[in-house]
This record gives structure tokens, sequence and C-alpha cells, in this order.
């Protein structure tokens, strides 16, 4: 599939997922590359249809690219709850467990989503996986000392690779820590290296979401297709 | 026991400890207020007797007041190891359970601690408790959807307080994260309470040191008193 095609597919899943959002609503609008498909349309919506919503955004870049389009962004401390939250995905096997982060955004994306009473990923089907662990995964890490945290990964095996950027920079996140990506190449038992993860004295967040998500749609070459989580 | 009492305690607290780092040493040093009787005593020794060591700090403050003596002061990511770590405490028990972070400056206190061969706490008397949870316990919390742990924890009958400065602003950590404190009274089963904490998304860190140190220093009015920890 080349980029123009997968690009399609994100565009539909992004146009399929607008439609959840509703006049009145408070809606979480996620980050990447799918995600501004979404916005895309959203933006569309409130020009075009007058829809009002309110957004709640979890990078930078997604807050400017919705206001751009005029539609309203507060703080996620400025509403009680958010109705639906709307975002990308790295990875996602049947389970329902997911790789975020690829866009150093998995922080307020978690954030976003822990308040979220309904959570909707939207992929290209290249994302749908039987096992996570291919898409590296992305740890956000205080700078302070991260040197020794990305030691103890390596001497367990995670193959961690702290995030550069072209100018090789380490890259920052909106929150000023460090992102590490873990080159595990399959993750067999989740549940177990996110408890590792959260415990070791450094680590801000992960880019495990486990069992978090509703409600997955695919852009598949014959329409949208709807994953729906019946354990959450 | 007055201010000036209580001083003299933790000075003599400081001076006994500042006997453990020696010629030679990568030494990790704490933040508070008989820390900084610590420093003046290693700054003296550096000074009148040539000590030399290497520092690594766990606050700006603490860096500025080493550095002003002279002290070499480096990163924490430029040691492979830190000898032995100093540090104070808010409040410890006979488990050697302890909470730290009243300075606000705990996330960078148990990243060097984590890293230390051994740690050490200096405290005066009023520090050693039957059980920890008397001083609120600080948790450092990322701004971003901070309002909403803070309603987590009021939920969950935790009695958190977001720390203000003198200006009403909210205190800032060294990595630019917010202080929330636990009014818990006591703490019966730290370790259940820290599980709770760390998987709460938004929370980086909490104060809650569990089983970490090796050897206390108490100020005691007949003398240091050393509480040497067996189970570490």
């Amino acid at each position: 599939m080349d980029k123009a095609q997968q690009d399609a597919l994100k565009k539909a899943a992004g146009i399929e997922a607008a439609k959840l959002v509703e006049d009145g609503m408070i809606a979480g609008l996620g980050t990447g590359s799918t995600v501004r498909f979404l916005v895309d349309e959203l933006g569309r919506r409130v020009q075009e249809e007058g829809l009002k919503f309110t957004g709640v955004t979890t990078s930078r870049r997604t807050q400017e690219q919705a206001e751009s389009y005029g539609i309203k962004i507060v703080d996620v401390d400025d509403v009680d709850h958010i109705d639906v939250t709307i975002d990308g995905a790295d990875e996602v096997d049947k389970n329902f467990n997911g790789i975020k982060g690829g866009g150093a955004a998995l922080l307020w994306e978690k954030i976003v989503a822990i308040n979220s009473n309904k959570i909707v990923w939207i992929v290209d089907e290249s994302k749908v996986v039987d096992t996570i662990g291919k898409f590296p995964l992305p740890v956000e890490v205080i700078p302070f000392g991260a040197g020794h945290v990305v030691k103890k990964f390596e001497a367990k095996g995670y193959k961690p690779v702290l995030r550069l950027d072209a100018d090789g920079k380490e890259v920052r996140t909106d929150e000023n820590n460090f992102i590490v990506d873990l080159h595990l190449e399959r993750i067999d038992h989740p549940q177990d290296l996110a408890e590792d993860l959260i415990n070791t004295v450094g680590v801000v967040e992960h880019g495990l979401f486990l069992n978090m998500v509703d409600t997955v749609i695919v852009g598949d070459p014959n329409g949208p297709r709807v994953m729906t989580n019946g354990n959450k």
C-alpha cells in the first residue's frame, strides 16, 4: 500500500469517527496523522453545518489545527467530563491492547483518555496486529537521570533508544520530557511490562494503553470497519 | 523544643553524616534544612581540610549552595554510580519507611537515591515517628489534568491539597510539575498506597520512600544516634 492509499484509509476512518461528535458534546481530540483528517472533517462540519462542540486537545499541534477552524478548545481541567475522545494508535491487537506515542504525545493522550466516557481509535488497517510490540513502545522519561533509566532498560533486554530529532537533539514532549523507544519486537505480557515500567523511578508514563479503548474504527479498502470492545 | 534547639540537632546530624564522605567519592546531596548544615560542613572540609569529592545534587538550590563552597557538582547522568547519598526526611518510622518531599524535591531525590549504593538520612528526633502520615504526603503531578487527579484523590478520601506559594500560585518543582499534599494523618499500608499512587495517570512520583534508606542519623540532645536498616 503506498502513502496515498494509506492516507485515503486514514481519511475515511477520520470522517467516519467525526460522526460521533454531536452538538453540545465535549470531545477529546487526539494527535497524529489520522487525527488530522478527523479535525479537518470536524472543522468542515463546524463551518458548513454549524456543528457546535467543545474540544479538549492532547497536544499543542492539534490545538492549533482545531483553533484554525474556529473549534472552541478548553483545558482538560476546565471540564468535568469528556463525552468521547477520538485518537489514533500505532498498534492495536484483538484484545484491544494498544501502543500509542509515536507522535510523542502519549502522556496528554492518556490523561485525556482516562477522563473520557468513551474512547475511540481511528487507524488504517496496517495498525491492527496479532501481537503488539513490533512498533517501538514509547516511554516518557524525566530528563534528570534519564541515562540511568536507559541503562536499566538495556539490562532488562528492552532495547531502549532515546528518541532524537533531525538535529540529533533529544525530542522533548509537551511536558518537556524525553521519549525512550523500546524495540521489543513483540510484547507477550503487556500487563506485566506496564507494571514494571510505571514502577521505574524516572518514568512518567508509557505508551501501553491496555483495554482502555471502546471502539476501533479501521480504515479498510472496503469501507470503515468497526471493532467494538465487549470487555470494557 | 524551640527552633534554635532543633537547628542544633539538625546541625549535629549534618556534621556527623559529613564524616561519611571520603576523598574520591561520588556523593549524592539531598535538599532541605538539615542538608544545608551537611553541605556547610562538607564545604568547610573542602576548604579547610582539602577534601576532594564529587557531588550530585537533588535540587537547584543545593547545587548553588555546594558550588558556592567550590564543591564539584556533576549531573546524575555523568556518573555511573553514587557511593552514598545523604538527604533529609520529613518522617521515618521504625520499619525505615519514610516521607520526603516537604521541600518539593522528591522526584530528583528519589532518582538520585535509586542510583546510590548507600542511602543515609539525617533528621532531628521530631521526624522519627511510630506511623508515618501525620506529615502531608507530597505527590508530584503533571499540571495537565491535575484538577482531575485532585478530584480522584478526594473521592478516595486522600484529602489532597494543591500546594500554593505565598502569592497563591501553584508551587512548581524543578521539573515544572505541581505538588499535591495528601493529608492522611496516618498511613497504615504504605505499600498499597504507593502502588495506587504510581498507577494514577498524571502522577509522576510520590514522597513515599519505603525501605530504601540504609542508615538514619538522628540528631538527639544526647548526641547523634544511628539507626541501621537490617532489612535492606
